[in-house]
């Protein structure tokens, strides 16, 4: 696509887009850094600001322990109702609890205790390593009774639905796969997967991370038994804000998981010095709410739920697309590959590509002094540049201006200033 | 003590208390209330407040990703280092991480997979049902190969040498006890109960939560295996603040901990498909920290640090007395029972004192309207009214007050006009 071709389409774009004016609900104070890593912490929405800075100095600072009474104890609660609504749940479903690594403990140990005997837990080569160590830790801590079996990937993109047969078996327990996956944003038919699972007599949880609040999910019409995620990715959280959790409400009073929480007994104000484990949702709490980052929770999902899934997905595959047009026309011809599906029924809300210099590149967009334009994608080993795309404020400007600067980086070589040495994060 | 007497006395005290500009450290706007909780959720520091808006609007704003490589990333550590400082453990002996429940599951079950074979399991009557839950919880997972015997109790107060040495036997694998207990405020000799547990061969996790802050703990001297603790009540982490843990250095490498954590792992941004424990305390870690909850721990301790636990610790035991005192010229003579040890050596920062309307008498006190002066304790089933001794923010005058309201709702029966409903949290 010519230069001018490709920003008249970003401009025309932005200017028809029903989302447009979301981008103003956020702290975004920088016109010159394109931020494209919303899938790794998402921004800063204008009301959590001020939410925070309430329950710091009045609910903390002067309530004190008397706004555990006023709202705090029910955070996890009234915070897993509104995601529920983004993910097609009932609202006594879903809490927020934890980690997802924790929440996953919980839901995985749950689950190999609901089907004595069988062996197998599945996941694929896609899963973020922080599930499968999870799994690891769990098996090993069980005695090594159970094996994990990885389903394996065709061409390093897509999972076949050939291969998702032939891993699940009558001796598998627990699947367990992210709806989207991280590196590709390969994107599961969650239905189709559950139901083959079902019908070998599995359990399934799903990891949403890169899911919730980046594409339509729909857990009950899915008859998903239970889910994970986080909330600082697309959901705008906050900087590691506690995660979720969900299990189907007929599941919840005969799932046991082993961490037995003083919020997860029945009447924990009793003090009683035996557990009695909830009836509800509340059994999967465990630990003292951490209020601070639970708070900033609230906004960003009410944003989400403005703006509604549909619109938001569809301006998610527009996007990608329009990202994936300049990549065909500017950057295949530049030794980058694409990473990510073509297909947008099979693809979520961030696009993958690959460069035998993808480390160096990513260091030159991000680190790139003015009056260069700043761009944050992410890197993920060995050669994937990530660019998430989160509707509620990527404008098609930000991808136009992002895809120009990569190609002008690379055709240039600017590049090869920058070191390979790592940072602890990228 | 005459009334004239006793408030002389405070006065007196507060004046040539060298701790007493610490007060202003802390956001307290309302001259009526006398907060007496800070064992449950302690004060807001100023310092606190600053923090919180810089690391909200510039960290999480402005920075956005890039702060996890700018300090979020070592914030397990770094704030680990300075609880060290406070409980007498090396700076890489502690992390923040999770909350006191997951942190003493993961301990747990790492103390009785170091000590395969032996069976039992010994906390006591005094430990917090949140800590008993989750030894019950992991006694179940592990298919009830243990058993959990609590040592119990002589007087409701203390727990007796004789008793303790009864239930440590050869068979036993861990004895996890609170160093202060959340009722009655007994204190172990941490050191004495160590070497009896070593002597048997068991493994030892203290709980830190009533103690950290509140008295000298000194983990290394006591040849302390492992700890936890929370972060919200002396230490002034605000609410639901993130835990720490403590595992003794020559002991890291040797315990296996079952939530296999990401950034547990040995270098985690290799993404590695198969977990290898970090060699460190690392390995303990589970979970993206909650920036938020971890940022606002940092001001309360640096606090204590610069008041020291020696000179906190002479001032609570002073201000533990005086409340003592008045209890026994004012109080007992209105069917009140003092809940805690006599014996200051025996006893941390709170004082419970016992009657019959123990819960009535608790809401008059909170909910009276002005001009009365509302004082903030709380109340534990089914009789005890705590009273936390915060010597950072505690006048002598906020007792001398407190303890003079609590006569006359006693003495004239003021209790009476309130409910005997409970809400959620007390």
């Amino acid at each position: 696509m010519p230069f001018d071709t490709a920003v008249t389409t970003a401009k025309a774009l932005d200017m028809n887009d029903p989302l447009a004016d979301f981008r103003k609900r956020f702290v975004i104070d920088d016109p010159d850094l394109i931020y494209l890593d919303g899938n790794s912490l998402g921004r800063l929405p204008q009301a959590t600001a001020e939410l925070m800075q309430n329950t710091i100095e009045n609910g903390w600072g002067r309530r004190l322990i008397r706004s555990w009474n006023e709202g705090w104890i029910d955070l996890p609660s009234t915070l897993g109702a509104n995601i529920a609504r983004l993910v097609g749940a009932q609202p006594d479903e879903i809490i927020v609890s934890g980690a997802t690594s924790i929440n996953l403990f919980k839901l995985a140990a749950a689950a190999l205790r609901a089907r004595p005997g069988r062996e197998r837990i599945v996941s694929d080569v896609f899963n973020f390593p922080s599930d499968l160590y999870i799994l690891q830790g769990l098996i090993d801590f069980l005695g090594k009774q159970h094996t994990l079996h990885l389903i394996p990937s065709r061409d390093g993109i897509h999972i076949d639905d050939n291969a998702i047969d032939a891993a699940i078996d009558e001796d598998t327990a627990l699947v367990t796969l992210s709806h989207v996956v991280f590196k590709s944003a390969f994107m599961y038919d969650m239905a189709w997967v559950t139901q083959r699972a079902h019908d070998a007599g599995a359990l399934v949880v799903w990891d949403l991370s890169h899911a919730a609040g980046a594409v339509p999910v729909d857990l009950n019409a899915s008859n998903a038994d239970m889910a994970v995620g986080c909330t600082y990715k697309y959901l705008n959280g906050g900087p590691g804000s506690p995660a979720f959790l969900y299990v189907r409400k007929d599941l919840q009073e005969k799932l046991m998981q082993p961490m037995w929480g003083w919020l997860g007994s029945d009447k924990p104000f009793d003090f009683a010095l035996d557990y009695t484990p909830a009836a509800d949702i509340s059994r999967f709490k465990v630990g003292t709410p951490p209020v601070l980052s639970m708070t900033a929770i609230q906004a960003g999902v009410e944003l989400l739920l403005q703006a509604g899934m549909e619109r938001l997905r569809e301006k998610s595959v527009s996007q990608t697309e329009y990202l994936i047009d300049l990549f065909d026309q500017w950057l295949a011809p530049l030794e980058f590959t694409l990473g990510s599906p073509r297909t947008a029924t099979q693809r979520g809300s961030h696009i993958s590509l690959r460069h035998p210099q993808a480390y160096r590149i990513t260091r030159a967009l991000i680190e790139s002094p003015a009056p260069a334009v700043r761009v944050i994608p992410d890197f993920r080993a060995p050669d994937n540049i990530r660019f998430g795309i989160t509707p509620l404020y990527t404008s098609y400007m930000d991808i136009f201006r992002a895809m120009e600067r990569l190609r002008e980086i690379t055709a240039k070589k600017i590049y090869e200033k920058y070191s390979t040495e790592k940072p602890k994060v990228t």
